[in-house]
């Protein structure tokens, strides 16, 4: 095995760090034609399982394997259908079969290409394959590259629950491209933005700052800002992680900021009618008023947020749904212990509270009282 | 929580170090019916998902989630159909289903009460469940308490291989009542003694000569010696997976002599033909005359082996089977690196030796060379 030297693909290195299981995030532009010899400079790999959806590999499918075969890796492809969908036992399946029928073994990695559901799957595929293989990931959206590139979190969903179904699998490396992000959708794009706006929140009142004194260049993806708002948030998530691996501490928790609301928006709507961004922007708001209600949160930090997330082109209105679909559904979010509900609540911009026991009523006031006017 | 004092639930512990994870497995006669104090001494628990066999489930359900619920957990019980079938995907697909729609959270518990096939299907729903749940075990048969016990190893079969989809997942603790034995059938006690005499061939010639000269005492299920061949076999594996707790430097790999064997005999006769410990005394015997044809074993040797498994009631003779599904099947052995077979080989009892690039054809002239003459 060569020598760690993940400098050398990127313009930007962030260190995660978790003891044994510590890796860098390689963030550069340009840098995705790379991945062979990035990959190599980590661990020694012959084989590879890489795992993308069908919009992405049209992109970066070819270019990625070549240049993976390039250092002598055998690569078997696997394409999913692109979407929410696929994180599912159904696709599990299929994707354990088809790499056990190309010969997967224990020195296999598995490496994802794609967003945050490839990244999920892919790490789920990763942590169950012959009980554990290296993983690897490039993620190819804005939100992908601010979220699913530290944490460790993978997993599934049931019909029933999101992400109920998973693992902790830390990744070996992430190699991030933002030149990738001038070719995603604009949808996305805008997204994406949401998960950074909530590190902000959570975390850095001068990044908040930075973001709502931004807002142009952010909106026509500027190559320079790209790579500060990326590695920043990578930066903040890490921070985070490494204090609480396996979030038992309650310090992890805090990046569910919003993600009560948006997990049972995501459920009751029906997953893939909103963005997962999309979705948590609206959380976020719902989260504020929650903080409001609760006297720990002030109007005016409610209004920035709503300010900034609009510019953003960000949904900020709740939708009207089955109110008592959204109460179950947040019932049964995996924050909740015993049927207690608990909230991620900001007390301000910059410092957020993990506070049990709010009472259902109050929790489902902040959510009515986003309905649009 | 209480603080934890596991001694008073058996008559022998056995520790299992595997640092933060380490446990104490409880092996006493007639202490079932203590599970409910035994498993709140170890940790605080209020829900329980009981996870059982319609065969275990029919004596030992009850009393177990009766003993539970006197310690006011709430117990969700799961029990699927008895057999090797039930690790699949579809089952486990079922039971996180269940679980989920009877509130599991992440403060909940898994509970396996069964046999292997029940601690490693439990054992993955708990590893995955939430992103891992705290994890207790109840082995009910001889086979799962000298090997399921200790370990960590969970998970699935896929139509194409056995217990390739899987983790590590360590119990929090194990609870072993002898007792339940004497109600095993047969067949599948003397099934349980073919990884018994494993122990005694890879690491104590002592134990090996204790089982030839107590034969008939382990055929009567004589209490005292089933308490020591179980606490044995535990204290055996435990030293070796403490070692190597994820079989990366190659230690733990010798808990699978026999089994490259074994493992297609199970998967080319079609999975529960052979219960596993029957195909693992004849893959042991096959890999003992693998040693001699690779000229570091005696036929001695391999002799009291036959005989110790004959006298015990167990299948020495290899089937006549499609031997090039045979050969296909160990080449998707897990232990398999890059398509080089890899064996376990006795030198001597009491010692065996990972062994790399065993040419095919030697390995299969150990296997037809064990037709019934």
């Amino acid at each position: 095995m060569t020598p760690t030297d993940s400098t050398r693909f990127a313009s930007q290195t962030v260190h995660v760090p978790l003891s044994e299981r510590s890796y860098d995030i390689s963030i550069g532009t340009g840098n995705l034609a790379e991945v062979g010899r990035w990959i190599t400079s980590l661990r020694s790999v012959t084989h590879a399982v890489l795992i993308s959806d069908d919009h992405v590999a049209r992109h970066y499918l070819e270019p990625v394997s070549e240049s993976l075969k390039s250092e002598g890796i055998r690569v078997t492809k696997l394409v999913v259908p692109a979407g929410e969908p696929s994180k599912s036992v159904a696709t599990s399946q299929e994707l354990w079969e088809k790499a056990l029928a190309d010969r997967v073994d224990r020195k296999s990695s598995v490496v994802a290409l794609g967003g945050g559901v490839i990244g999920d799957l892919a790490g789920f595929i990763a942590a169950t394959m012959t009980r554990g293989l290296d993983f690897f990931q490039i993620p190819t959206t804005l939100l992908a590259q601010v979220d699913s590139s530290v944490g460790g979190k993978v997993g599934i969903n049931l019909p029933a629950a999101k992400n109920i179904v998973g693992c902790f699998w830390q990744p070996r490396g992430v190699l991030i491209d933002t030149a990738v992000l001038e070719t995603l959708p604009k949808r996305e794009y805008l997204s994406g933005l949401a998960e950074v706006v909530k590190y902000g929140v959570i975390l850095d009142p001068e990044f908040f700052e930075y973001l709502e004194a931004n807002v142009q260049p952010i909106l026509d993806r500027d190559a320079t800002v790209l790579q500060k708002i990326v590695a920043r948030s990578c930066e903040l998530k890490a921070q985070v992680v490494a204090e609480d691996e396996r979030e038992t501490t309650g310090l992890r928790a805090i990046l569910n900021y919003g993600h009560t609301y948006c997990h049972a928006l995501e459920t009751v709507s029906g997953y893939g009618e909103y963005l997962h961004g999309e979705a948590v922007a609206v959380g976020m708001l719902c989260a504020s008023r929650l903080g409001e209600k609760l006297g720990v949160f002030a109007p005016e930090a409610t209004e920035r947020q709503h300010k900034l997330l609009t510019a953003l082109g960000l949904p900020v209105d709740v939708p009207k749904l089955d109110e008592a679909a959204i109460l179950s559904a947040m019932q049964r979010d995996k924050k909740v212990e015993h049927g207690k509900l608990r909230f991620i609540v900001p007390h301000c911009i910059g410092k957020v509270v993990l506070t049990p026991d709010v009472p259902q009523d109050v929790a489902m006031q902040a959510w009515t009282d986003g309905y649009a006017s």
